[in-house]
């Protein structure tokens, strides 16, 4: 089951954070690859925490990006970027072919797409394996997030849903907070 | 702060379970009430287990429904969901009062006001108490999930995101599955 969350609202990484909660609840096997943040982020800190003192083995979180691309003062040349997209893919086609992991999270791998990080039809190639016959037991699930998902996505997903924003209060100047964007 | 996750697709939860995880990695305290839910979901499976064994006195979850309201086999008199959302409520009246909360996440709210077990107008006065001048030190935040978000919590919040329904496999007939819708 490929599942999408895209659209320019907030709460596409998080529902899938939340996607991660609920299926560890089950005594699922989830992993999260993070496209685009490195080790800086909330959730990076939460799931390591757990990974050591709870649930090992059950959850593997990995921050393969470098950050923020061309924005908020970002300086890293677009080839280090692209580079470390390319490694976190890589990385994710491994973990998925190894077949241990129930829940799969490519986070933020359609902005990684749209800044031409990595190639839809490498992404879509990564995803196949996930439907190979039943070479796997357990319902396999990947979910892609990130804003200005590619159409090929769209197209190939089971369930997609559109974070729309009514209202944010960035539009109003206020700054992005520890612990609520990152 | 106030955010509202509505509209009728996938993730209004999961969002705000992920903003959850996030809070939690910076070391923030954060409670879940559930307004509809019983204790059978797996989000409440893995906080219980993560606030007994890592996060004693961060993380409290209080399913405090009664499960879903007149579909899927409901038969319990709207009468004790009524109850059960009003002490919910209640609850969260107390919970916010003490100060001990960052992160106030009030799930499904929006769907006990829009199947009338509560109003809106009694929520929005519990919501008010987090927004008494400096009474509290902390940053607050209150989040309400559920879809059709009466139109005077929209107003009222700071941020609020549709979740919108692009795609979904219940429309071709597939089933809920555990660990994904619950």
């Amino acid at each position: 089951m490929i599942i999408v969350f895209t659209g320019d609202g907030k709460g596409k990484t998080t529902a899938a954070l939340g996607q991660a909660v609920r299926a560890l609840g089950r005594g699922k096997k989830v992993l999260i690859i993070q496209f685009i943040k490195n080790c800086e982020s909330g959730e990076h800190l939460f799931f390591k925490k757990i990974q050591t003192r709870v649930l090992a083995g059950k959850i593997k979180i990995i921050s393969a990006g470098k950050g923020f691309v061309k924005i908020l003062g970002d300086k890293l040349p677009l080839g280090e970027h692209k580079k470390a997209a390319k490694n976190a893919l890589k990385l994710a086609k491994k973990e998925i072919l190894s077949g241990k992991w129930n829940l799969v999270i490519l986070d933020e791998i359609n902005v990684a797409v749209s800044l031409k990080l990595i190639k839809a039809a490498d992404v879509l190639k990564v995803i196949r394996i996930n439907q190979r016959g039943n070479l796997y037991k357990s319902a396999r699930i990947i979910i892609l997030t990130g804003r200005s998902a590619p159409k090929s996505f769209i197209k190939k997903a089971d369930l997609v849903t559109e974070m729309k924003e009514i209202k944010h209060p960035f539009k109003k100047g206020a700054q992005a907070q520890i612990g609520v964007e990152f």
